[in-house]
């Protein structure tokens, strides 16, 4: 699982049906690249989360049927980088 | 979920048949590197996108068959890099 | 696999349910990146580590329904990098 | 899907059962590292074509028991670097 | 398919008992990077091969129940990086 901070909510009119209503956030990773991931567990912006990829993020959301490959997994307490 | 650019559309030739008629677009993603991807969404030249990859990349296209490994999700709005 | 070393246990106040009470913790791959993981062996802090990634790293947690993307393996003697 | 050039044909004298007798071509991505593909299209060397990974290399070939993570997809026609 | 060299075998006290009694081997991937896999063909210490990724390198053992991710494929032959 990869650590990341949450940069923005995303803006996106038009988005493909599997995604459903999910939530969308902007994290960048530690390379400072910018990835877009579904949130179940409710991110404010600033904070450090860990995220899991591939069909475990399908898993990591409450409905399995969205249609993610990065989900957002938790909140990391006090993390410097 | 990848953050990247709409560059053209792909000409080619000879494909396999488990590609169907799906349409094929070239993408940059924020590295620089050129991509291939199915786009169920009808993305013009020149928008930004984000990208599922891997198994969900077949499940976000109408039809779960088609053998791809990156499909577009949905179109940004106002993205700046 | 890749090869890893052991820095921290993760502090996580706030994560999905489908983690359970795995222990987690943070691993720093040899490109020097953090990584979080689950921990089915019970590996000190400082020990190097191999890890599995994707589906094996569910299928390689005792409950194969932990929403894990990244799993200890083993613990590797002797390693110097 | 990733786009890479045809180097070479790949000669191997001892393969796992699982790889059958697919056909082997050593691919050049656009890093300029090197990879081994399965070819169900038949691609001459010096070609640009793009491929897929993941389980959906496996679904690209002809028999889904062929044991690959990169399969060639199709010829792109006309492809300038 | 990734082309790596054998540098050694994986000394390894404690693993996970979904590795079973497989024969692990330390590679060297062309970026440097070691990585551990496993190897059902039986591979000499210095032999180049190609190594497959994701649910294929569990597809790739003879028992699918070994929870790998990076399984040697083949040895190739007259190699030069």
């Amino acid at each position: 699982m990869e650590i990341m901070r949450v940069m923005d909510e995303l803006v996106c009119t038009r988005r493909i049906a599997g995604l459903q209503a999910s939530s969308l956030l902007v994290l960048q990773n530690q390379a400072g690249g910018l990835m877009v991931a579904c949130d179940p567990v409710g991110v404010p912006v600033g904070k450090w989360v860990f995220t899991t990829t591939g069909s475990a993020a399908r898993w990591a959301m409450p409905d399995v049927n969205v249609m993610t490959d990065l989900t957002v997994c938790g909140i990391i307490d006090n993390w410097q980088t």
